[in-house]
């Protein structure tokens, strides 16, 4: 019995790892994709049927695939160490819940917008790409808070000063913040800044500081960050690779370490010479 | 009779590859620019049985122009080797084909715009210029995808979302793209979400995650993939020139491992001299 | 008495010291933060009597902690050494002043909005931050110069031109500066283009040179010194933590100058050796 | 009589180099400039006479240190080496010639505005940073064509197909660059797009395809570009300075030439010794 369910998992392994298989799974997560984005169009009732059946069927062929991704890892626990497995899951299962409440089919169909996100977990490269862009999160956070602290500074001396103006703008911290970040856009932000000058003449500098800022601190991060990251990739990149200018360098350094003691042990044969003599 | 050929294409080729020959192509390119600008001009309509026998004199001289340069190629075949040629040869014999039919007019229109691009082709800076933009958009493939799954699940919710509210912006999925672009251009965004405010008070949280992550992918690829091939390309510049650190370190590297040899030679004669001793 | 009071010192510097009084300072900065947002809302006049007690505790804390800070200090000079000290101090005595005056309460509002800057001066690495952003502001002397130069001959130009079109936008020398500052941000530029056009047809000539000139000046500049810092930063770091690219090249550098000896020596051997045969 | 023009020369020059005097003609622009600006304002007209004292004595004062400038020079035809100088003396002669005609009063107005530049030929720091950007100018050259070719293509393309929606935007080909070049700059680019839409329903294609051509040259070549020109300024000044990564490779490179010399000696040495064995 042990034995034949041990030979299904190879099997199942040989599966999983096929590029086929593979392929036709990011078929069906294509597929699901245009689905999702057909029942958008109001045409798409006349086939409403079909595009249930449909669903369904795709529903059932990720809940067949990641059954065989289970069931083909040695030890049932290591396939919830991978946090891509787990957004698998949890996106499958949720779509096996049965609705019926109308308020919950747009939870249902947001669940199903999620499902092309399995396209990420499934190409490598898009899988490498975001986990660069997630190890650039954490060096941002400071600068994320600076940004929020000069935000919320500019937030709370707008809606001290401008509140009666115009409360749609300035009515509360939260909604400051919202104008802010659209002065920080340009988007309109001279209408803004005319309407708070008839009260107050002088108003311009409130925005022209704070447009300064925001700008200025964003591009001073941000340029930095992003070429850091890059500068430290491409020389890893190089050494990996035996190529480029960081891997020479580092080949030097080693080869010099070599010939350093080589040097050292001439030294000593010529002394030993000397003495022998 | 084929030595009379081959003395004619020697002097075709010789012809082609004359530098007043070509500054008279170049000249012919922005004159028929310059004529297909001055049609645009209502003013034109008075000259224009004259701009009709221009643009004939034109498609006449770019005919000339191409059967030279295939004549002047020893195999006939190689002249379709260069991807600019069979570009040059494309648009020089679809500007051929009489056009009676109005609807045609504009394609034929189109077509002579598209002798400008005949420019590029013929300038070799430009052309370099255009292999190098070439050459990194392969690499922008992955960014370009993940970027494409980020709006098209925006759009998605979008739609299901906001469809009520305002149909012209999120009626079906491609609309609530269209719509999604013109928010990361930070085209009247605002007025976008001041739409959807009013019925959903807190979707100005769709709009900042999407504004936030389209800037921050967007951010972090175009510059790192721009910064990686600028340094790649002038890595390759110092090393080919032979100035620069670059080239200063892979001379060092070679050098290193003349000396490296070197000391291994000696350290052997020491040992030899010892054993002779 | 003297002993007690080193006794006391001690114990105070501790506290200064201590991550829980430190983490306890950063909880009071950020709940009088919240404060202030509160006070935004228009549902806060209910609790009123509420937020002034909250508003006097908070004072009243800040007092005792700047304080504990002060007599920490071995000399009581060295405290006002800091510029984050003095700024901590100025914070804290400005907003014991009584108020009266209700012109005067707007003031007294502001100075409490400062007290969010003091998590920057709390939290290290915000600090950290800062003082590299203000370290690049020197070096950006000369371009906002150019800058600044570039928009007041368009703005003179400006306002001698187009003051009779529209006094709004072009009424005097800084008006037009502002506006031009808009067009910089491309906020309604065209509006304020086709305006003046109607008037001096050529008038594109104007805005599309300054928009130019402005954007590559940026452009130019600010990446320049972006680049330039961070180049600096990113090679004294791989220095100061003995990896990477700077770093090895450094390395090599000195254990070259100990082998370029160490050869010397080996010469100078093989020389003693010749000349004793 | 020449031994004493002889003497006044060198004080003239003493005169001219004198920080003091420096100081002064930059005081003296800098009133000038105030002044233009001062004429701006409504308010100004009430101190009419008096600001055309002060222009007339700024303006003498011109001429004066002008001819100090050039009566300091050696030889009387070095002056117009410079170009800064050339510069200066059409911008002092020009203000000289007298003005009755109304129409000629904005032509002086305007070259009095110049007279601010003036202030960039007197800061050798200003000198220096617009050398540095005249100097990437010419590597923009060809940037500058492509684009202009792609602005030119769509252009004709655009006063092609939507000439009859619009003529106020797309009426001939230069207003139709006016425009495409309002949506490179993203002002109110949709209310364009969404006009011709409605004839068209694709022609989102036209304008989605202009913006990530545009944008995408741009991007790449001006970071390049930029890049290029700091990565070899930065170069360039770590060798001069003897400090950093590319001053010590460059070190390293001469005394590794040297050590190879070196070693080369002492093999020789070796060999000898074993001949002479």
């Amino acid at each position: 019995m042990k034995l034949y369910w041990h030979g299904l998992q190879d099997g199942l392994e040989r599966l999983r790892a096929n590029t086929i298989f593979e392929s036709f799974v990011i078929g069906v997560i294509i597929a699901s994709a245009l689905l999702i984005g057909a029942k958008t169009y109001e045409e798409a009732s006349r086939f409403d049927q079909w595009l249930v059946w449909m669903d369904t069927a795709v529903t059932l062929f990720f809940l067949f695939e990641i059954l065989v991704r289970m069931a083909a890892e040695k030890r049932f626990l290591n396939f919830f160490r991978n946090g891509w497995n787990i957004f698998d899951f949890i996106i499958v299962v949720a779509s096996l819940v049965p609705i019926n409440d109308s308020e919950m089919v747009l939870v249902a169909r947001l669940l199903r917008v999620f499902r092309v996100l399995r396209l990420v977990s499934m190409i490598p490269e898009l899988r490498i790409l975001l986990a660069a862009l997630v190890k650039s999160i954490p060096r941002m956070g400071y600068v994320a808070l600076l940004m929020f602290i000069i935000f919320y500074i500019y937030a709370a001396i707008g809606s001290f000063m401008f509140n009666g103006i115009d409360p749609v703008l300035w009515g509360n911290i939260s909604i400051s913040m919202l104008t802010l970040f659209r002065v920080a856009t340009f988007e309109d932000w001279t209408d803004v800044m005319y309407d708070t000058m008839e009260v107050y003449p002088y108003s311009w500098v409130f925005y022209l500081t704070f447009i300064f800022l925001t700008a200025f601190v964003f591009l001073n991060m941000m340029i930095g960050i992003v070429l850091d990251v890059m500068q430290k990739e491409s020389a890893a990149e190089q050494l990996e690779s035996g190529q480029g200018e960081a891997a020479e360098v580092h080949w030097m350094r080693e080869r010099m370490a070599l010939m350093s003691e080589q040097l050292e042990r001439i030294e000593r044969h010529l002394e030993q010479d000397k003495r022998q003599q």
